[in-house]
């Protein structure tokens, strides 16, 4: 889908809210709309086609803008927001969209001066309507998620296979050595901050890498993805260093079934609370649900949170092409902790799996 | 000085704005105020004293809260900064204070609800407090800026030592060279993506990396950085490949002469607009003004870009302890650019230079 297409798209949920406009200030809404990467940029889309649509940035984007955004007028102004916010007064647009999910009060209180200055225009507040289209991908999109899952999968296996994941090693040597075969394997870099959590340090649900050395009996948390062309895989491992103790292999098979439960749940037209229900019974039927502390799965894509949320107080159902994580997690404070999670495609017919490296428990 | 420290010096400034307390929503002031580095939280900084102070954060950094922030209670509250207006409003705080800089217009809405919920509690827009604290840096943080920037700095000198900056390498693999010995010195990361942009490139100020090869005759830029602890690097170095030509060589002296003057005029008390015009004036005079397209430079610390800006139209002066980048460039599109950027501290006599790599034009 082309971005000229994806503005056609947003066209039909501005006519829904009522609105003549999208101020569109979110640098990744503004990326997607207009295949625009820089730092700074505006970007208004009126609802009625693309005569009036306008580009903002500033001077240091002058080169780049005109490259990547050839179908849409730039305007280089270094207030980008504003000098859309003028130009949209000038053009008749009256119903002004702004996204209010993402301006801060001081940015508005700003735009409201200027909007003031021009008579005419109302601002109104239009939270997620972008995200809405961004939740369901297309194929060109899956494509690069698949291409950033597989980077993601080979870095892991060659980090196994070099005997990367071995006792006396730090939690940051192996983050580094990790984002490094992710490079290799064509990564432009990490998705995120790699976490690497070993022994009483993957009880920690985000924990940063530390200077803590791997040891025999730990268990080995690894949360990491790639980034590729601007989107985001995400996926975890855990793996124990050595023989598993009971207590160990219990707690994986739990977190294992639990996952497997998610990824079962997981179909169009599905509510997502229903999805994060599916993986929580199964922990809290086994007496470990004060022990999974967060949501079970988050949309995924050229922001590595998006929506849509699987959670217990997620709204919504799930639509054909969403890319979603399932990550459930149990974490016994002081002792370990075992998370699994996979990036997956929702499908017609169920859900694709983009991270393919195995889920048994790996005793290395 | 200690998170405890900071919010004391805080508290001095809320008086000053007539506020009974500050709720920090931006994470990074509230990582500079507590300690905690988690990616969920808000902090409540009374006036009168650290009793009614509180962390929130979700469950997820239980464990984590408990280690980083031993002096401040901690609520795990998913919505955080919902669960400390509702806790002030219980206090009998009245004039609350928020960073309307960094709070959205939706959470703001949220928080009037709550605030409503509890009769007293008045939100005020209260912007940029803390970002005006974290803008003067103590010997510890200045510590911890030196170590970032000698890693950038014995990465560019490995890397030119090992021929990494050669003909035939595209601008993606010396990226990722330059970063992974930036991390074999010690650095958790690079501070932000490095930019590496040959030839015409090099005339883009925010070129990303792409799979365009080096040639003979390339001016090569390389603007880049280290995260150490938290802190952020930054410099930009500026090389020709094999010999330089005459406009090469006479626009790296004109931005050399720029940067210089502009490093020059940095003291305690100086208006940081005469800052940039002092560097500014050389390009202009030149007749390059126009290719000079952005800020001479800005703070950094615990944010890549911070107070103080060092642009045209920034307002204020400098204080003993900021820590800037001076950073003009000139950019010749189609054709290839210079920029030259050193990240120092102002002192009373002066200012120190951190990033230590020479500034004479390199020929390689």
């Amino acid at each position: 889908m082309t971005p000229a297409a994806r503005r056609d798209a947003l066209r039909a949920l501005l006519h829904a809210a009522e609105l003549d406009a999208l101020l569109v200030t979110d640098l990744v809404n503004v990326r997607y709309l207009s295949g625009f990467t820089g730092s700074n940029a505006a970007l208004l889309v009126p609802a009625d086609g693309e005569r009036g649509a306008r580009l903002a940035t500033d001077g240091r984007y002058t080169t780049q803008a005109a490259a990547e955004v050839p179908d849409v007028p730039v305007l280089i102004e270094r207030a980008c927001a504003r000098a859309l916010v003028a130009d949209a007064g000038a053009a008749g647009i009256r119903r002004l969209g702004f996204e209010s999910g993402h301006l801060t009060v001081d940015a508005h209180a700003a735009l409201l001066e200027v909007a003031g200055d021009n008579g005419e225009v109302e601002l109104r507040r239009a939270p997620g309507l972008v995200q809405r289209l961004r939740a369901v991908k297309d194929e060109t999109e899956i494509e690069a998620l698949r291409t950033a899952c597989a980077a993601a999968d080979a870095a892991l296996a060659d980090l196994i296979a070099a005997g990367g994941l071995r006792p006396g090693r730090t939690e940051r040597e192996v983050a580094a050595d990790l984002e490094q075969r992710m490079r290799q394997h064509g990564a432009d870099g990490p998705a995120f901050d790699t976490i690497i959590a070993a022994g009483p340090n993957s009880a920690i649900p985000h924990h940063r890498p530390t200077d803590a050395v791997l040891a025999v009996g730990d268990l080995v948390k690894m949360d990491f993805g790639a980034l590729r062309a601007g989107y985001h895989s995400d996926m975890t491992r855990t793996v124990v260093l050595g023989r598993p103790s009971d207590w160990q292999r219990e707690l994986y098979e739990l977190v294992a079934a639990a996952q497997a439960a998610g990824r079962g749940a997981l179909g169009v037209g599905v509510e997502v609370a229903s999805v994060d229900a599916a993986a929580r019974d199964v922990i809290t039927e086994a007496g470990r649900g004060a022990e999974f502390s967060h949501g079970l799965g988050h949309g995924v894509g050229l922001e590595i949170h998006e929506a849509p949320a699987l959670s217990a107080t997620g709204a919504g159902t799930l639509a054909s092409g969403m890319a979603v994580t399932v990550e459930p997690g149990v974490y016994l404070a002081g002792r370990g902790g075992v998370r699994i999670e996979d990036t997956l495609v929702v499908r017609p017919d169920g859900a694709e799996l983009l991270t393919l490296t195995g889920k048994e428990l790996l005793a290395l």
